[in-house]
């Protein structure tokens, strides 16, 4: 299945910029960077409990959102992309950024 | 029906601040603002196609990314939100920031 992973972390105080790399770095061990705070990860139910329990310990909850979107496993006519970085399939690609 | 827009908007060249700001301006007349660049958008197939062809008029093909996301109807159990901005119904409610 598909789940997409979107963060916004804040740089309210001065860990900010540790999580933000911490939650990029835990994202692209599972998925692909489609956007610079946007992760495509298609993951079975196993490593999508062990995604998400990583995210929700890396991110603060006072300040920083993380939300996911569930795509399912017929997400391709879910998806529609436009302009840089587009015409690639996370199953099979390796996008370059 | 929920679409999710999101987007990077380059800034390579200085035309880049004024599409950011186009875009947000586009998307906040039909959803809600969830993250910084991360929309929600309860619509109707008819301003679908309106705020699609919107964005798409808006951004540069050649450096920006647009991503849209098509939740459908039953979309509540399609998102999971954690953190800042939490808890809140695109279809009922308004997100202060």
């Amino acid at each position: 299945m598909l789940v997409l992973v979107s963060y916004d972390v804040s740089f309210e105080n001065p860990d900010g910029k540790r999580r933000l790399q911490k939650i990029a770095k835990i994202c692209e061990n599972y998925g692909q960077r489609v956007q610079y705070s946007v992760f495509e990860c298609v993951v079975d139910p196993a490593q999508w409990a062990q995604l998400r329990h990583r995210l929700l310990d890396a991110y603060d909850e006072e300040v920083d959102s993380l939300r996911f979107y569930f795509l399912g496993k017929n997400w391709q006519r879910r998806v529609e992309q436009h302009g840089a970085g587009e015409a690639y399939d996370p199953e099979t690609d390796v996008l370059i950024l």
